[in-house]
């Protein structure tokens, strides 16, 4: 992101623009203050968590909340861009790409350049996926991997266009009207679709979706080992639980699942699965009077033991 | 934390525990999960920011909900510790101020070692207060600087018994009924009193403070620069305002506002902040339909740049 909003700058634009399911509005919201040129970001109204709407308003981006799904923003945000000069930073726009790549480069220097058997990678509007894809090419024609590990993309079940388009070999483009949990990949038309049906090919990949139950399930184990994160990124897990179960993945190989979003980007959704017990890894709070016999009567060690 | 946590791991603790404002039972919840020891935190019910609960559920404490303040709820936590056997880990534990020494040796290890002229920080437990006064003596006892910064600590005004002792010379210590927005320094009667006091006495210190305004204005300032932080953290900045204006900063000198918390921990606050446009530096979402029009007739980029 910082690299794009520096060629803004750089070519005079007078405003930089996205179109987003907040993250990528939070983050353009941020640099371009930093950078000292006017953001303008298009939201779908109604449907973006809590900590994105508070990062974007609060860094003073110019936060447009559209009567419409993020497909519907982005298609705006093109139309804009086009008309109105102001300069796009979504994944369509290649300094992103270019971006996205160091996670794979990361993640690799991590591991020594002992190249992983799989990575998995939520998938919305196939930025990630198809950044993946560039990432690996790079690092096998210059050597610095042997082999490549496979790639597996996961959507949620009730946005997964690019997981129908791979059950037909990728034979024709679907669009669906996008509904899930998770906000960051509720996208219906993703818009690196040709770049990620080239990544998935070019490292025997797999598509896969997810259901939000399985999403939520995923996450709640994240969180608890202490890490977290937020929805969207869980589906990366829960495709890995997924793949396992079919054996696809096999014992022994080793995965690296990405994931994309803090565990703060959406609070409200933690709430409403922590709070009443509900859930199977909930962990409510309890309310106590302020004296040390009430202390005491909750704390049932074995129970707290037993949990983690 | 790391290290309390380790500490009470290594002895055999039954259990770890905190009081907390959120921010410390966040922490711990996660370190507690990494390590895998049964964390019991006591937070003040209903006065706990959104995203710092969050936290606290997901990583797995049992969080106890305490009908009563901060101030109880640490009393409780004492009270606990002593008789049930739990580690605790607030800042009356050693360990926990040495972590938070390292906030100073950072910052000067980050300004070349020359010490600025002022450090200001948030004051409300005051175990950064005290943390800060420990480090300085360290660094001068050490020879790392030559001569040490003055040290001003900030409180909320409606949380103020520091600022209060401090108005009679620290004749006697003060004990308030807490209300502020900035909910981590929420706190009436702060454990690290004397420690507080020995840190704003060796190092020529002041303490003040200042209006839930003054801090909410400062907090739209640090967000609106793309780095954001929570309530608790803009009093330093509202304080540096205060004392510039009171001629106590002087022009030319070099003074470090350390920020305590992410924007991310307390949303809701951000969200009434900005999203019907009455508070002064206010950047309201605008809610449009999906249609070119509808985003030409907003664009109005001469106000968007006033507003930068």
């Amino acid at each position: 992101m910082t690299v794009a909003v520096s060629n803004a700058k750089r070519i005079g634009a007078r405003a930089v623009s996205c179109a987003s399911t907040g993250n990528t509005s939070a983050s353009l919201a941020a640099y371009a203050a930093l950078a000292g040129i006017p953001a303008i970001v298009l939201v779908p109204s109604g449907q973006i968590a809590l900590g994105k709407l508070a990062q974007t308003l609060a860094y003073g981006a110019r936060t447009l909340m559209v009567r419409g799904d993020f497909d519907a923003c982005l298609r705006l945000a093109r139309e804009a861009a086009e008309k109105l000069g102001v300069y796009l930073v979504n994944s369509i726009n290649p300094f992103r790409i270019a971006g996205q790549t160091t996670i794979v480069f990361d993640l690799l220097q991590q591991l020594d350049w002992r190249s992983p058997d799989w990575i998995v990678v939520p998938a919305g509007n196939l930025g990630n996926t198809a950044a993946f894809g560039v990432a690996l090419r790079q690092a096998r024609e210059n050597g610095l991997i042997e082999s490549s590990p496979r790639l597996a993309a996961v959507q949620a079940e009730g946005a997964a266009p690019f997981s129908r388009s791979f059950k037909s070999g990728f034979a024709r483009r679907e669009v669906v009207h996008a509904e899930t949990v998770a906000t960051a990949i509720k996208i219906g038309d993703p818009a690196s679709y040709e770049r990620g049906v080239r990544a998935i090919r070019e490292n025997n990949g797999v598509v896969l979706d997810v259901s939000d139950s399985e999403i939520l399930e995923a996450k709640a184990v994240i969180d608890a080992s202490g890490v977290g994160c937020e929805p969207a990124s869980a589906a990366s897990v829960a495709g890995v639980r997924r793949l396992v179960r079919d054996g696809i993945i096999r014992k022994g190989e080793r995965v690296v699942a990405v994931l994309t979003g803090h565990i703060l980007k959406d609070p409200g959704i933690l709430i409403d699965y922590h709070k009443d017990g509900k859930q199977s890894l909930a962990n409510p709070p309890l309310e106590i009077d302020a004296s040390i016999e009430a202390v005491e009567r909750v704390l049932d060690f074995g129970a707290t033991g037993q949990r983690r």
